[in-house]
């Protein structure tokens, strides 16, 4: 079981990920995908992501961080943008990024 | 294929709802889920909505609502509402749902 990522209140900024991933190189993407999620995890302001992608190949990933600033330098991080380059051309048919800042959050955790 | 929704320049906002399913009821949860996204296509202010839902039974959707105004009134719809109590109650483990002001977006759809 997945659990939404535990973040602080609000606000904070999300960046959302939607793609459609076409089937070319499932191995290089797969290992590029981890290794960016390692990276980003190591950022400063890193907050936390929530992942999903369907059968079909197409995913949300929503990144959280702690201000702009933080998006800003994971953005021009060098490894970062030669991997979403590499992403852009080869292994998504579309996709969209939108940058948000989340005014108010709630929910419930896994059940005891 | 699917493609990231179509939406109109920002700003406008964004209702994240992270949710892990559990493995109860999958014939009323689909239908409600598709009965949702119809209803919620129907309101004034809706702009689209991308989802993703894992094999693990980890999901995201995000809707796109033009203003905060048109949220609440969708929030307060009384089959969403009672629809949204059953989803809580039966068919999630977990869920988070975080609301957003988009601030901007780019991207590329799909290669021609």
């Amino acid at each position: 079981m997945s659990l939404p990522a535990a973040l602080p209140e609000p606000p904070y900024y999300a960046v959302i990920f939607a793609s459609q991933r076409n089937a070319s190189d499932p191995a290089h993407y797969g290992e590029a995908a981890a290794r960016m999620l390692e990276l980003a995890a190591r950022q400063p302001g890193f907050l936390g992501v929530d992942s999903a992608r369907d059968t079909s190949g197409f995913g949300l990933t929503v990144s959280y961080w702690r201000d702009e600033a933080s998006i800003a330098a994971w953005k021009r991080d060098s490894e970062h943008a030669a991997t979403r380059e590499r992403g852009r051309n080869a292994w998504y048919d579309a996709f969209e990024v939108r940058v948000a800042k989340v005014e108010r959050a709630y929910g419930r955790g896994a059940a005891a």
